[in-house]
């Protein structure tokens, strides 16, 4: 069971680690939304400190103040059950509140939860906070993902830290892994906290099927490229050829051509294209098309859970050929925390692992992400099955 | 095995249909493409001739003459493999070929392909005319939902046919079959006809489930109405609510409410809403919705295809909860005809069984359709799981 | 003054070529609606004819049947006034009513406006007749160029009649006509028909000008494309360039550049490109351009109507540099006739002269014509001033 | 003439004032671009150095170091001559450079400037520098109204100044001041400067016309929505009604209804809409409906100019009636500076007078300002004639 110490920790740890990722930060770029997918950074600041507001403090706190009663309309994300909110579009129209007003909210709200967190040991709300920390953790994520995107966007191609290696080559060689068919258990077992699209532990029939375990690298996908991938439609879906065409797509995202050379964008500014790092920021449609030319497939997510502790991930998120969907016993949470996961249940595609921006103790082999077919800003990368 | 009189037959019986279905049709009503999921029925009598020419006699028949050169960019669907052709969106802007030119073109094809089934007994050719059977068949649902939009469209509102009963109360009372847990084998398993991707044939495991006998009515689908269903946010997927909300929908398509009462537009015109018949012409979005105001859900394609034998079915497509997946060993065609299936196996939800429209000989129950979560042309049902 | 039997055959004569200018079509012709500017040549049928019924039978002949009560909902093009209609972009989703229903429906109004005339003296009702005739000499036009787009528009560019001889050569030599200095009076000056957007009789001073003989031929345009007329945008309006690298255009409408030669779609068929011929189907932009090439510019309507009887015109609608605006004492008409003209003098330029898609009758000194600056499937051409 | 010392602190001044304009912003208030009208305040702060950069220190100071030679991608506006730049879209996209590099960008070209002009006493470049001080001075007005967008289209809706009073009330009475008919003369007359598009002295004829001695107040146009003005399409324009209709707009930009009262976003906060001082920040098409309803008409750019000596001007941009077009005798310059104002001489009506955020030494009675039809973001006001 967790203790007040415990859950007070981890709770100002992350409060400090989503602080840390902004360091980095000119007060511009807490501002900007350059594509409709991408929030400015203040906004995931305000946001998941609202969310411990809005959910928490206003509920367990007697004679709660609000910080700013206006900062439910501008930091709610999708929660319809809880009023009107800032079109997700306009997100980067909104100069106010400011960096500094978003920090005081932020050490305003840290400091009242702490001060709960010590009076109180109520198991609901420590399920509460868990459930605020791990909302806080995957907005870490994406808050890199999206700092990334805004400094990557901007001409001038900034440097946000050297402390992330995207390039860093794989070391070991290929092999094919091999797993037999029958009945397997899927689905989040032990007592650990996971979000209420794990739950639903069931049984799937597995086929046999043949698993890689590595990842597809730059240099696969730019023979891929070589051999006219981008240009035949035979191995697209009917919807990957359209987005590629209206999109004139020719490559992967932050991939740039120049003087004969391919670069890629990084976390560290622009760096020669490293032939043995593995390729990410690529969409589904794109991971589908190259395991086609491939003569492969994508794993499907079950297939992924079955076989993931033969192989390492870790280093990118990895689309699977499984859609968004319910397990058979999910079952949505009441109220506003209901629409955590389950409106986004269709349309999408299942991606599992993690990635160099998943923060820690976050990952784990159950967890179920997901991004609509076209989406590539996120860490995203391929591994075989056939 | 096939005998030549038999395949000759079906072909010739196959063809006749389809023009049997535009008989009570005015010239101006085969040209016209309200929607662009809708196609001129023109279209589709110049297509599925075009699919004979093009994947048949250009190759079985030596010396075969092309009716005329251009009707291949003209009546090419969406085979990239086999060269340019008019954009989807624009099929409703040619006025030309006429009808007429259309229906001799079909008779020259139809009389051609007659001559070469009576010479030939090739098992090769054999399958392909199957196919083009089969894909004919499918355009003939396609042509009826499409003349249906198209005259249900127009402010007229004029009748098609007294011949299909849309409105048929539904007899036999509410029932949940329960099917228990285990492994079952799903896809085509027999030598008659299907398509590839009900190939493959595979084992799933099933949890326990609950499947109604009957499908929903109009009456069950005005409650959910009453109930506020299309103003409450909670029964929506998120797509399903934008969606909702940008089109300011709050019925069924074909659904008007006149003087305080609903009506309901069918192939035999304006009606008042049967509250015994089955609700038709709603979107995935709806459909899940409606299961989720009812604290159910729409079943898996694998749940339904196991239970099938125990309910009636054929008087709707049902949406099912499954995404349109490849089956595990599935393996497309080599050349144009792998661009029937597989390309669209992305962003499309299953529906199973079969409708008033589908065509004789065309249905069974391992039968895979697909649409787009927001369609509603079709005439698309609702059978609840739990 | 007119007398009864004159206007009664001028009426006439002009129901029946609005027929005529029908007779080379298809039925499936007369339904389409390639872009939202063409309309369906049924809907022109229908529309003049709902013009006489709704303005003039309605109030002026006692005990009047309407033919059909949906059809006002179907043939009002834009008078508010006068209730809802079908959107404008739909009107290419309609099959009914037939074509052979719109003809009785024109048949039966024809022979309804002769009883009326054939009993009446009245000046108001002549008054209005006269402006029943020329919007309907007005739709004439529009059913001409709407059918050449329509045909022009199909893959199987078919042949519309020969009697129409767009590629004649320019038979005269180029000359600079000049005016000088002064006050000149503008507007309709007789008692003869016009629309009330050219009355207000008013003075307007120019300053001296020189304005062509001719108009520019196809072999001058050519070039102006020749010289990268197309590819430099400092000949352009930023609009017009916007225009041309959103439509990625290179050409006249209707140009085709096949095996290395120009060839020009006209009602007679696809012809080789005539270089005497004067050029025609380009927008305002692209006159505006070209004579920003010449170092020349487009002339004022007021230098147009100034100088109109020192040249030939007639021959295509010409771009002035004029926007369309009221005239100083410019006053509309009471009613839904008060939505003819003034509702549209914004965001449109205007053209002089007429053109050989201009019905007899109908063309004059002070006619002043309108459209965006991005049409092109008028028969439109440029006259260079300086 | 203009001596050395004049000239060059006319050229500080002007800096100065517009970094004075941005004292009271935030950080974060420079980054954003809520509409695509609008740019983000640090890119006027760039642009507008940029452009002496380009068009001065580039050519005139020998050994030059360029700031930084990515700024001229970012900072070019619209002049296609001096190649790529970001899309105007995209200006609210970018948070680097940081504002703190632009003033360094703006302090180092001043400097450099001030320099040259130390140094020499060419005409053609005092011209040039007289050419970039009044493009700066243009984008202080720009950069104002841009600023106010920002903060009043932000929920919190923040002030800026207490120093602008937009609600002072009209103190004196209303009055038709008369214009007899004749031949005026149309034009920038003296040697001070002024832009292209004022030269071009010209005679014109007016007839005789009335024009309002005010402008429309707030308690006016109160009284048009009161009567349904919105409502109404007789008053409007085909264009302006669909622009209404999409928009869903029943008031002016910047008005809020709250608690039965109306209120305006001022540039000092919400305040209560106050009646007697005039109406701002309408479209044209409003400006032209609500004339329309008075049974008035708005003033051509020509009576304006002729009656200007009668009549206080300068709170408000005035909508006129008149397109933007050429003078008869337009030159446009030679090179990138020709593309300052002819280029848009299409789709725009002109606007005469000035307004609070018009600078000092800006405003002139031949100045002619222009926007298209919807523009609201300007203080623009309401003249009368008739």
């Amino acid at each position: 069971m967790v203790v007040v110490a415990e859950i007070l920790d981890f709770f100002l740890d992350t409060r400090k680690h989503t602080e840390s990722l902004c360091r980095p930060l000119a007060v511009e770029d807490y501002v900007v939304q350059p594509i409709s997918d991408v929030s400015p950074p203040k906004w995931h600041l305000g946001h998941t400190t609202w969310f411990f507001e809005e959910f928490i403090l206003a509920k367990y706190s007697p004679d709660y103040q609000v910080f700013d009663p206006d900062f439910s309309f501008v930091f709610n994300s999708y929660y319809e059950t809880l009023g009107k909110r800032v079109l997700r579009t306009d997100r980067g129209n909104l100069s106010r509140p400011t960096v500094k007003k978003v920090i005081e909210y932020r050490t305003y709200v840290t400091e009242q939860m702490t001060t709960l967190l010590e009076k109180s040991s109520s198991k609901e709300l420590y399920d509460l906070v868990e459930i605020g920390i791990h909302h806080e953790k995957q907005h870490q994520e994406l808050l890199l993902t999206d700092i990334k995107f805004i400094l990557g966007n901007n001409p001038l191609l900034p440097i946000y830290s050297a402390n992330y290696s995207e390039n860093s080559p794989c070391q070991i060689s290929h092999q094919w892994l091999s797993v037999s068919e029958g009945v397997y258990t899927i689905g989040h077992q032990s007592d650990s906290f996971c979000y209420d699209n794990e739950l639903g532990k069931h049984k799937v029939y597995l086929n046999p099927y043949q698993i890689s375990n590595l990842l597809v690298t730059n240099g696969d996908y730019l023979q891929f490229m070589d051999a006219g991938g981008y240009q035949d439609f035979r191995f697209w879906h009917a919807d990957g050829w359209d987005w590629l065409t209206q999109n004139q797509l020719k490559a992967p995202l932050y991939w740039h051509y120049i003087d004969h050379q391919w670069y890629q964008y990084t976390l560290n500014g622009l760096q020669p294209l490293a032939s043995k790092a593995y390729v990410t920021h690529i969409s589904y449609y794109e991971a589908y098309a190259y395991a086609q030319w491939k003569e492969c497939r994508l794993p499907t997510e079950f297939e992924w859970e079955v076989a993931e502790k033969q192989f390492e991930w870790g280093h990118r998120w990895e689309w699977t050929e499984s859609a968004y969907l319910p397990y058979p016993h999910y079952k949505k949470a009441v109220g506003a925390l209901g629409e955590y996961n389950g409106k986004f249940m269709v349309n999408q595609k299942v991606l599992r692992g993690s990635s160099i921006a998943t923060p820690p103790k976050h990952a784990r082999a159950t967890y179920r992400n997901f991004f609509g077919p076209s989406a590539r800003w996120q860490f995203t990368g391929i591994r075989l099955a056939k």
